[in-house]
């Protein structure tokens, strides 16, 4: 696979692990980082996660592949204004919403350049000092609406992510996006809602610091997430993540109303079906 | 620090990994294993959690210090029955609700010979081959109403919580039991509530199974827990975890009107407070 010039847009923890391993997996010649947040640039480049800055119009003019790490609500702008500059570079985003973003250049002459990704990985923190090696291996990336992308640049992308040791679906972005509420944007609305819970008792009792335990902190540790990322992925995934989010008050209410009424059996059903996600996590 | 003669009754998780570091911290001359489930104690004999099996009865009676291990329902039955045959053993549990059960013994003429702790440490599997080695290690252990327990008792089982490396506190029940609905009770719930979310909508949607992240996994993984130890824990904790549920389903409220409304900012501000969790956990 021979290797290309590739502008990395967004340096901190989505397109930073990216890029580290565009590097060690011999994909890149060279790492351009473009970043509006000028203090992460310089990081990006002092953490060498990058090889030099451009401006967006300059790395899009050098660059053969364009990958666009920025939050959902800034793609939707910038995807449309990108193309507009691209002749054969490939350009694909790693966002976690698809529908609206496809939406916005489904007529745009170049639309074939780009490929529409998501690949499932992310931790609660961010910037570039939060990129991590290794990040995206034995994990499952999304290609969104692939017969729309042109076949030289679809190839490219995937073995990119096959050579990063990722595991390929296919999905409509409708589709991506209904999942995507179901398993990962709930468990951020959840954990951050967790958090409020017990600052909001925690006000008045202190104890709860010394007694945070494990179960509680990987019930909590999502709610770090950075509200840049999540706010425009909750609202552009509005109508799914409402479904979901009802469906859990809904869930949550149930339980509630047995431990109110002193429900045991009904309890104990209620707690045995949670058991089979077994099936799905191990 | 004299070994003892130490019954653990009931051999699965909990009492199973104390029974692993009450060996390899020398605090036990034997162990002597108790449980209701003949499998159970059969599979603890096995894994060398325990030397030999006997009847609670015998157990009681040639043993100086007496571990319950047990789910918090039949620690109520079972802690006055027991107290009715100590002389001078030393009795703990290590239940997650204190409250009813320390009332349930207030008057018993025993109950200085029983001190009440809980050792913030758990996972979300269960029985004998789920006990783990140094699980307690660097954890916080509350224990309860200590000046209603007799000074040898109550030294000897600090000593035992020190020596196995565990952090102390001292905790009045009702204090107890409110900060265990917060840091421990309420994730519970909502990992089981976000679990039977996700099922619901899986039996349209098949694609979950494949999708399932890092994040969801951490958010969901306590909803593999057992029902025979956490149905009790809920009723008995009943009036505290109602009210931490109650906030919780108020503040996911909040999320879904906000995003329902189109109300960015509101979301900004709802999760710039959540990240303020960082105080609590690394």
């Amino acid at each position: 696979m021979e290797r290309k010039k590739i502008a990395i847009v967004g340096t901190g923890l989505i397109g930073g692990s990216l890029a580290i391993q565009l590097h060690e997996k011999k994909l890149s010649s060279r790492l351009i980082g473009v970043d509006a947040n000028l203090a992460h640039a310089q990081e990006a480049l002092e953490l060498e996660l990058v090889d030099e800055l451009l401006s967006l119009e300059d790395a899009i003019a050098q660059s053969d592949v364009i990958v666009l790490a920025i939050p959902v609500d800034s793609l939707v702008s910038l995807l449309p204004r990108i193309l507009d500059q691209v002749d054969q570079q490939i350009v694909l985003d790693l966002g976690s919403t698809k529908s609206q973003l496809i939406e916005a250049v489904k007529d745009h002459p170049k639309r074939g350049r780009y490929v529409a990704t998501h690949p499932m990985w992310g931790t609660e923190y961010s910037g570039p000092a939060a990129a991590v090696r290794g990040a995206y291996e034995n994990k499952a990336v999304i290609i969104c609406n692939a017969a729309e992308s042109d076949a030289d640049a679809l190839q490219w992308v995937k073995l990119m992510y096959k050579k990063i040791g990722m595991h390929l679906l296919d999905m409509e972005a409708k589709a991506h996006d209904l999942h995507a509420a179901y398993v990962s944007h709930i468990s951020h609305i959840t954990s951050f809602a967790l958090a409020n819970t017990v600052l909001q008792k925690e006000k008045e009792e202190n104890a709860i610091f010394e007694l945070a335990s494990a179960g509680f902190e990987s019930t909590v540790r999502l709610a770090k997430s950075n509200p840049a990322m999540w706010v425009p992925i909750f609202l552009q995934n509005r109508e799914n993540v409402l479904d979901v989010l009802n469906e859990h008050i809904a869930q949550l209410t149930r339980f509630r109303d047995s431990i109110q009424d002193g429900e045991a059996e009904q309890l104990r059903t209620l707690i045995e079906h949670a058991n089979t996600i077994k099936r799905i996590i191990r």
